[in-house]
């Protein structure tokens, strides 16, 4: 049981499926049986009182292993596992209950079903969007489902996430899509499009690429099928000059334009349509109307280089393939947004690649400034606001959320903001902000920080003299949605990375910098500009009392084991006067209370 | 079983405790009867070949009910219930594990337990500021507690809240407290004294009446025992004026204070102090290096008195005379903070008071204006920021957090600023903010508004001809923290409060306003300014096609029916061209559909 578990993980065998498919002859010499009857047909000594025990070799075990059984099982478990999968299988019906926030199409799973086209909407509101847009080309044909945020990347997902997973189950009842089918045309479907609506932003690609992920994975043949799965596309901008509107789709569209008319561009207002819910019901409306400039057919041109691309974005197996293709990703990349086809390979490494390297962005620090973009738009607004006297941090996270185009909530502003203001062990060594009020402590590995609304911060003076305010001129300030933030990058004096080092985890890579003492990294530099040989430098943390020693050193870099002090105090106890860099006081009890075997 | 229940609803009474009391003694005939053997001891005829049923009379069960079985049941259950609560008592000893967030004083449960404080913080970072203060004072004598957030109102929980609650567990076990036992002195316990220490805000004031409640509920001998409860106040304010620091634990001090120095106040730099977490480290130690002058005791003085105050505060059955107490309250009411000692009945009426106070006016609109405070602070927003061009939704909630001391967090914002911009029907009649993008249609009652960043929104033309500018000197303009922020109300030149409707459930009241048609209003009001009789008006939603009927007429007010559109089409089927007023569509085709009793 324990082997065909091994080999198909989701095959969930039982000891009794186990026993259908083996017969055991068991030759055994009991002393002193007894027998509830004359017949001797079952024995009532218990097992306990044999004797001796049945004890399997390793070798007969192998062998039981290799015999038949095993392959016999997996694929009794593979039929099992794929007949779950067909219950949940749609069928071409006319109606369908049980999904209140579908609207179907009219003509959906009848005789007209091939001209229906089911939208998916990237949420709800982008569903009211649809709404508005086929109250224009009627409801006999179009039908809408939103979806909840990003689908399940299915090609990593277990039979049990399949299974539970509410979406993929509508969208596979919506259709009428049977598990393992091979479609050579939409005949069979209630729908013969699927439409895909999102946001323009890297979300919006991500969410494109999983429902392609997901049909390439389950249904392949469906991809190969013209027409079946297309995109609805809205514009990025819309400039607007009296009664002209002039909409365009894609950024580089937008900067030639703005190009080609040189100066008199200011005399447009610019309005940027990021989200599907910043367009009006009437402007749904509009781009309806004018379907056929907003529908975009996926095209599958070639079987190696389109079914190829969508793995090397999706497969667990093609991490080290993953890499290479972000490492050469060339900046400006972009889909030609004029195109009325996209090759699926085309939209994986020219669309779908922007969504990764944001993502990677948005995990891994810069090695210039040692900041996510978060960290520095927080900097950025602490020098635009001119932080000097204190602020209370509820209002500067309104200030920062208004000038910098913060997307991810208050709540991770706010822990973003404290986090820089730390100063504790195992913190920052240098804290740009000054923590003037309850920002956490070791105790509680500065989870314990008070609510924003009651703690206060500015900047630290020795802040400007890491950022020269001289600097600010020369650095790169982007650009968005027409409001100016952040720079790409700030120049500080010394490698804020290695100061107060950095941890995160994005697509392909993951990086974690220990942090280094401010001292020895000027030390180094000062070397460097002397024409020196720099010094290898060990890690260090403000204030630490314990000891870190260099345990092994590798290719991939060194390793070192912090320790902490403990010393032996009479009466048999032990007194820990210093924990590890980052071993919190509160874990720490807890798991030194596991570790007892009677209460104290 | 059912009365038992009825009379204990903590008894979960189950029918094999009923059999233990009762005995019935059953005279019955069965035709035919088969037996298992010649005993005749067991019946093998089933029940349902008896042919008749025993069916037992109204009357039989009425004197069943009357006899002593319940009453010895229901002895049965409270035996039962207080025994489990006895599992869970807490014992006097030296240690206590499985509590990892205590931080237990060293003599806590020994011998000079008496002489040991358990502080109760409200939140971690309170907490983190108390440890900061027993570094002074020394871990012998205190210990730390934090709660997490408002404790359980236990005079209003069920048996398995009580049970299930880690909190109130936590802290029965910390202080070794035993269910129902009478104390005249602490000697019992571990901890001789138990100090709560909440933030400077009504939410605080709760958490102490919370605490005060759960032992007054459960132990109310503990209350009379002198100085076992106490607890520590921090300054809400301090001046500073170069190395000279002034401290007032009250506002009323505070502004004695300032108008004592007339002018010359502003020289001084004020900074509020209202959360335990904005105080440093050095700020808490500095507080329990001056204990005495921080510590008030409660003291009990009448057992009517302050026994009536808290059930008052806290008691279900006391909800007519809590009406009362919040009608009698006279604004400027407040505890007198130079007192060592706090009766209980003062801190209910003087302190806890404004709490309940401050939450009326959190939930229920004012009629001068209509607005709840969160709607009013972004109308003031929308103002101050001068919103006649469109803003980006999420850019305007950084607006709003960082220009009117808003506390209840971004989400809460953004859907205040969403309610106020929608127009479908059923939503606002006169909306005084435009909705430019996706604020959520009568699909799903609003909840398909788009993400606060893809929207925008400006003031509508007509915000300002029912706000007149000229008006806004004559506003009284709040203060929070120094910071200049929304009026008490704003003075619309129609009533708005019936245009747009309000609803909101506060403590003793709630509300329900429907919508009036605007035009109906002003005609009313043209009335009244001409000295005539006003006109009944009836509830109107704007673009609302259905129907509207009075249908009762009471002294509390009028009842209205409101229909839909439905209409017979042929083919025996009905189109709904309408539904009531916010009943939502998507909600409506799921309740549809759960009454339809096969697929259609």
């Amino acid at each position: 049981m324990g082997v065909v578990n091994k080999k198909n993980k989701q095959a969930n065998m039982k000891l009794h499926t186990v026993k259908g498919y083996l017969w055991v002859f068991v030759n055994a010499l009991i002393d002193n049986p007894a027998f509830d009857s004359q017949t001797k047909e079952t024995l009532t000594t218990r097992q306990a009182s044999f004797g001796s025990t049945c004890e399997l070799s390793e070798e007969f075990l192998k062998k039981v292993s290799s015999s038949g059984v095993v392959s016999n099982l997996l694929s009794w478990a593979e039929f099992k596992l794929n007949k779950e999968l067909k219950k949940t299988d749609g069928t071409k019906k006319t109606s369908i209950v049980g999904i209140p926030k579908l609207e179907d199409a009219n003509d959906a799973g009848g005789k007209n079903s091939d001209k229906c086209t089911l939208i998916l909407t990237e949420g709800d509101s982008a569903k009211a969007l649809a709404m508005a847009g086929i109250g224009v080309v009627g409801r006999d044909h179009y039908g809408v489902f939103p979806l909840r945020g990003k689908l399940l990347n299915v090609r990593e997902a277990s039979h049990k996430q399949l299974m539970e997973n509410a979406e993929i189950q509508n969208i596979k009842k919506i259709l009428g899509l049977q598990h393992e089918k091979k479609y050579d045309s939409t005949k069979g479907l209630r729908y013969g499009h699927l439409m895909i609506m999102t946001d323009q932003d890297h979300d919006g690609s991500h969410i494109k690429g999983l429902l392609i992920n997901f049909i390439h994975k389950e249904w392949p043949s469906l991809l190969k099928v013209p027409s079946f799965l297309v995109e609805f596309i809205t514009p990025i901008i819309k400039a607007t000059k009296g009664k002209a509107v002039k909409s365009f789709y894609s950024m580089p569209d937008y900067e030639a334009w703005k190009e080609s008319l040189g100066g008199s561009a200011s005399s447009w207002t610019i309005k940027y349509y990021k989200g599907l819910g910043t367009s009006t019901a009437q402007e749904g409306r509009d781009y309806f109307e004018d379907i056929t400039h907003h529908k975009k057919d996926f095209v599958w041109a070639d079987d190696k280089e389109d079914g190829e691309a969508i793995e090397l974005a999706f497969s667990k197996k093609k991490i080290a393939e993953r890499k290479d293709w972000l490492t050469n990703y060339q900046p400006g990349t972009c889909l030609d947004q004029r195109e009325k086809r996209i090759k699926y390979s085309d939209f994986i490494n020219k669309e779908l690649i922007l969504f990764s390297m944001a993502d990677l962005e948005r995990s891994i620090p810069s090695m210039v400034d040692g900041f996510k973009p978060g960290q520095r738009k927080i900097l950025f607004c602490s020098f635009k606001k001119n932080l000097v006297k204190e602020s209370k941090v509820a209002q500067f996270i309104g200030y920062v959320s208004e000038h910098s185009a913060y997307h991810h909530g208050e709540q991770s502003l706010a822990s973003t903001i404290i986090g820089m203001a730390q100063d504790f062990v195992g913190s920052n060594n240098i804290n740009l902000l000054e923590p003037r009020g309850q920002f956490g402590t070791r105790n509680a590995g500065g989870k314990d920080a008070a609510s924003a609304r009651y703690i206060f911060t500015r900047l630290q003076p020795i802040t400007r003299l890491i950022f020269p305010k001289d600097d600010d001129v020369l650095l790169n300030y982007l650009n968005e949605d027409g409001q100016s933030i952040e720079p790409s990058w700030y120049m500080p004096i010394i490698p804020m990375v290695l100061v107060n080092g950095s941890e995160g985890i994005g697509t392909g890579w993951s990086t974690y910098v220990p942090n280094y003492n401010p001292r020895d990294i000027i030390a180094n530099l000062k070397r460097l500009l002397n024409n020196e040989t720099i010094v290898p430098m060990v890690p260090w943390y403000r204030g630490f009392k314990g000891s870190l020693k260099e345990t092994s050193s590798k290719a991939t870099g060194v390793t070192y084991t912090i320790t902490g002090v403990i010393e032996e105090v009479p009466d048999t106890r032990l007194k820990i006067t210093e924990l590890p860099v980052r071993r919190w006081t509160t874990d720490y009890k807890e798991f030194l209370e596991s570790m007892c075997p009677i209460p104290i």
